[in-house]
């Protein structure tokens, strides 16, 4: 064996010996509290992934979608017809489209109270509540209400939690948090939002 | 209208005539390559996440798997059966986990080839290197083969590339690129990867 084969083996055992003892430190098993945040793009696009992959193994998977929702989305199209996929949107879209905080705070509260019932329903796997990080810091919704609703939910449930500027409380409540940090964005090139890919 | 209505109206009409700007400077049309790269969870997801929505729109799609080919995998089982669907996985799996340079160095020039093929086709919407980082820092890739098939693809084509150690050229190259920073895990508290979650 040359040099440079022995070292590669010596490091790839390393690496082996180190993933191994992780996975054998690895004993609790229950739901997750997943946070993806962060400025850069990839925040829904995971929680869409993680959609996938759960309904792969035939899992129930409730999302709620508090500012995407009337956007075209073709992830959503992709999936739609799976029976075990159930997907709530606020009816006003872009907040920063309509600007009236009444009716925006009533259109939070009223797909909200969906979200509540996913969380509190045993029979789901996965709970997704997209772009929810807004909803707190324009006032629309009170973090006590989520951390209630995340506290109580059935210990096998798995929540997701996406949007910019997570709430302190919300990361230290958090089993996995990502910062999608962004390093460079087509969009601030003038490249447009590309079909297929960006929605 | 009370203060904070009108405080909240002025700060979304700020906001909404900063995103209409954008949009209205972006104007250029064309595919465009992703980098998803950092420590944290999310890369692999968010490219599957994408996945889902280009083939809601009913385009091809390829996706090649360096290194997670051999896992247990919920979004593939979920998506395979799309015509519009073509997965390529490198058959060693794991190359912590066989520690033989000569024989993954063999696998993956034998998956790339697929990936040339997908990157050369002007069909092809969207396709995604999945950990392909890994092959270049290993040595299993050149970094120019990589180039070259990115710099001549079709222009209408996009590719994410995902893993950690992005190649300080590619990223360079990149339109779009993510950091993925883990700000925990909760692998490394104990608690085991989860099915439909993780993987």
């Amino acid at each position: 064996m040359s040099d440079r084969e022995t070292r590669h083996k010596k490091a790839m055992q390393k690496l082996k010996s180190h993933v191994d003892e992780k996975i054998d430190n690895a004993t609790e098993q229950r739901g997750l509290l997943l946070v993806f945040t962060g400025n850069g793009k990839g925040k829904t696009t995971a929680a869409w992934g993680t959609v996938t992959r759960a309904l792969g193994y035939g899992y129930k998977v409730g999302v709620v979608q508090f500012i995407k929702g009337l956007w075209e989305c073709g992830e959503r199209e992709r999936l739609i017809d799976d029976d075990n996929l159930e997907v709530q949107v606020m009816s006003t879209g872009f907040t920063w489209e309509t600007q009236n905080r009444e009716s925006d705070t009533q259109a939070c509260q009223k797909v909200w109270r969906e979200a509540e019932r996913m969380l509190a329903d045993p029979s789901v796997y996965l709970v997704v509540l997209d772009e929810i990080t807004y909803m707190l810091k324009f006032g629309y919704l009170e973090f006590e209400a989520l951390k209630k609703a995340l506290d109580n939910r059935p210990s096998e449930q798995t929540v997701i939690v996406t949007g910019r500027n997570a709430h302190r409380e919300l990361v230290a409540m958090a089993d996995t948090v990502t910062e999608m940090q962004e390093t460079k964005h087509a969009f601030n090139s003038g490249i447009q939002a590309r079909r297929g890919i960006d929605y």
